[in-house]
């Protein structure tokens, strides 16, 4: 089931296979960081599109080309499957923009 | 000059005429609400663009509906006339979408 | 059933309630007409989040202020209702925007 | 200056080092192929920022994966110096995402 919260144990576990990626708060957060506004954004308008046909979205921040994430399922009250499936998809198309 | 610092006594007078907007932390600071994250985010890509026009680019938050911004000039170490410019900017961009 | 074809009456009936739109070579076709680029971007960027969630595409062009939008269901070989809910979308996301 | 209209002759050698382009119709023509709708509009959404920046905006068709580009300067009434920096900028955004 999607929205099932997932446990500290597992979710830490977890985060082995998503270099980046850390629980901060209770929530996954990861920093993007790009070459400039117009790759930031780029990244972000596609992210926006996976993220609206999830109907699952991020809490983000934005200055020039730096991106920071925090992913988490409200309804849940914690980290869901969602979110470390938007995780996912994230680096994905960070990847060959990102500049780490 | 575009990038001279404005003192704090003159933001907060020119802040009378931007209603929504306050001084915190020294910077710019407003937040929108739209009716959803497809508002919100359609919002964001048009101030995105005039953004990289001015190349003065936003702090900005999102999460679903809510965008939070704030506004600095950092090579001037304070409120510019550019963040003036780019939040009369973005609140015409709001018009009509913002709930409030 | 969404992805049922649409008779050619029927769709010139249902026209009727979306001004601006014809069929035009068996498709679902409308200009939009934005003050500027950053206005008619910013609706591009709502629609792309709504259409990418229906997982139905616009074939759409736009240069500056202007975007002609064509839709149609290429799996069903003419219009559907899932051309009539995206345009409707698009009319709401328009609205307040478009000069005409 | 960039405005100054690029003769027919000189537009050809030079497309010579812009794989992909043609002179279509008296415009500078490229076709990108991406995996989806996702990345398509993500090079759009960076594309659209470098135009706003520049003033010079393209003529462009998008289906899905596929974005269509037709640059040419109005005002000079034929192709000048921007479309070719217009076309440089979108194929490096484009580099890694596009298909082919």
């Amino acid at each position: 089931m999607p929205s099932r919260k997932i446990d500290h144990t597992e979710i830490e576990r977890r985060l082995n296979d998503l270099p980046g990626w850390a629980l901060t708060a209770g929530k996954l957060h990861r920093e993007y960081r790009f070459a400039d506004f117009v790759s930031a954004f780029g990244f972000m308008a596609s992210v926006a599109l996976v993220a609206e046909a999830m109907n699952h979205h991020p809490e983000w921040f934005n200055v020039y080309g730096t991106v920071r994430v925090d992913l988490v399922t409200h309804d849940a009250g914690g980290v869901t499957e969602l979110d470390f499936t938007l995780a996912v998809r994230m680096d994905d198309l960070a990847r060959g923009h990102a500049v780490r």
